[in-house]
């Protein structure tokens, strides 16, 4: 039993807006493919708001929980049955993926047969509250990392020894496990996309902002970056984006706007947003072949209508993507690799902060002063 | 200028329903890029008759036209550009590309960018009725193989000299340039198919046919024909359908019943119907990382809505084909090769009409009795 800090998500008193507090808490030991990991860092994924601010029992969805997925920390210790990190060990957190079911079997874990319940909703156990005697939803995404100290599922584990030059960078690596690899792999791995492909990102979070540079790696002809802050805007184009498009305050035709710059049209829209007119302005400024990937939280219940002769006769895809079809083993490395040569300058896209500080990042994520927020676990509060 | 029988589609007296009579016209020499062909045959695809029973000006149609897109046939005279066929060479026809825009350079010419233009429209001049002195509309898809003497694109001809075994497969090879390339291309190109997949093929035309002998090709493990026809049903299991299902006089929630065959759901769903219903129900019926792929032709108007969160997570795709994405010149030797092999006994499908006795062709289309009709310009009427 280890006692720990932890940012606790109780039940939204406003629906959509995020009831965090960091409470005392104790962690029980680690199961047999469980691993007891001292956080360093955790970067804050939009969907960490987005799943501690439904309504109790919306998808399964119970409170109190400890969100957190993209942590990074030292192994403190190991159940039996694990093999792929030792104590001490530095590892990177991913998702959790069961290993067995048919989409596992054939290098999907993102589409993993458990994937909601596992990631979206967690488990209750192992974690107790010390005020309250509550019984918090943990290991989201395996691991609930907004905790100095948690539980965490192997699967989600990422040994992190042969990948750092300091020990420093592993809180700059902490937010790869999700947001950049979703991004990269959205067009990476659901588009393939090479030289000959026009790029829309809509949204520069990091998801799109690792969107801009994936296309730039791969060769893309024309990138267009699309957001509503200027600044924004410009760091985009820096990272590789050909054209950038500015929605706010103008009732702007997306498709229209896009033709404007490249006019044959997209041959990908990456939609990191969830905002209905932009989806539906992203599908009609695709051209013939042309890929919608949806990435963004699309408001409950928002159906997308697909004109469906348009559809046939252009040879459109709408396209769902989770986790940009990424196996983190493999895809972490690489982005930073990428980041070694310079090609992935993500490290320029981070704001880091003192854990106990989440309400302040949570404030400069909301107004886009930041666009990647990391929390830092190691001054203890 | 050559005098010929041909099929004229007049304007439709009743929409949806075509106004076709076989008329003397005649034809003028071939420009340019153009060959003067004499059929031999002409399959009669779904899409003749739909682009010839719209309104007059609905997608730029315009009548007399004539139709005919899978037509077969002898060089008789060619224009001073051609260098792919000689005079009396034999030739299979499909449809037509401009070869120069992105869509052809790519290699994709079934998304050119004239594609509806030069295809579903065609052209007005090189033909003259007899009787009225109109102008109909011809070269559809490059082509106008309703008749027995027509002047064709040289873009859609596929040199048919090193394929035929003898001058009977002419007729036979007619119907593979558009709607049996179109079924083999969804699995084989668009879908990429193998043998983890599930395949559920809606509509046994044809099209779906195809499709159902492509997935059996390609190892699929389980392959599902859906239809309202028993005799249909029975005719898939033999090229290749692992289960049926009949849809006729049922309401039946089609997600449910190919759970109910195949329990972790569908991997590919080929619609060959454009039937609303069929098109949500095969949506549904998705399992993670499940593609939709599309080629029957809508109702006008008609919206496919798609549940965006759920889309998201289920990783699913949705996608339009046309032509199977296919290059004739490759997939019309490739399907004559299965062929030969037994794989792909498309023969089993065919009907002979001779061309004046159309109505009794499509009767049996209508009814079911007939799957491919192809039309012969043999016996001079």
């Amino acid at each position: 039993m280890v006692s720990t800090p932890a940012i606790v998500a109780r039940e939204p008193k406003d629906i959509g807006h995020p009831n965090w507090q960091i409470e005392d808490v104790s962690v029980s030991e680690p199961g047999d493919n469980e691993i007891l990991v001292e956080m360093i860092a955790s970067g804050v994924c939009h969907t960490d708001l987005v799943l501690s601010s439904l309504p109790p029992g919306y998808m399964g969805i119970e409170y109190p929980k400890i969100v957190g997925h993209e942590g990074a920390g030292y192994v403190k210790q190991t159940g039996q049955s694990v093999h792929s990190v030792s104590v001490g060990d530095p590892v990177l957190l991913s998702f959790h993926s069961c290993g067995s079911c048919s989409q596992c079997d054939d290098d999907h874990p993102a589409y993993c047969d458990t994937f909601a319940r596992e990631n979206y909703i967690g488990r209750q156990g192992s974690v107790t509250t010390t005020n309250t005697g509550d019984k918090p939803w943990a290991r989201f995404f395996g691991q609930s990392s907004f905790a100095r100290c948690s539980v965490v599922d192997e699967s989600c584990v990422v040994n992190a020894k042969g990948l750092l030059q300091s020990p420093e960078e592993l809180k700059l690596f902490a937010p790869l496990g999700c947001g950049f690899q979703t991004g990269m792999g959205a067009v990476a791995n659901i588009a393939n996309a090479g030289a000959k492909d026009v790029v829309v990102v809509l949204g520069l979070g990091s998801v799109g902002m690792a969107a801009i540079m994936t296309a730039a790696i791969r060769g893309c002809k024309a990138i267009v970056g699309v957001d509503r802050l200027d600044d924004r805007l410009a760091l985009a184009k820096e990272l590789g984006a050909t054209h950038t498009l500015n929605t706010a305050g103008s009732d702007m035709d997306l498709a229209e706007a896009v033709r404007a710059l490249v006019p044959a049209g997209a041959s990908l829209v990456v939609d990191t947003t969830g905002v209905p007119k932009l989806l539906e302005g992203g599908l009609e400024a695709l051209r013939q072949r042309g890929k919608l990937v949806m990435i963004g939280v699309p408001p409950p219940g928002f159906e997308l209508s697909v004109k469906a002769t348009e559809h046939m006769n252009m040879g459109r895809s709408v396209m769902g993507c989770i986790e940009g079809d990424c196996i983190p083993k493999e895809a972490i490395p690489e982005m930073i690799r990428w980041y070694r040569d310079g090609r992935f300058p993500f490290d320029r896209l981070i704001t880091y902060f003192e854990a106990h500080r989440f309400d302040q990042a949570l404030k400069q994520l909301h107004d886009g002063s930041a666009v990647k927020a990391v929390l830092l676990w190691d001054s203890r509060e």
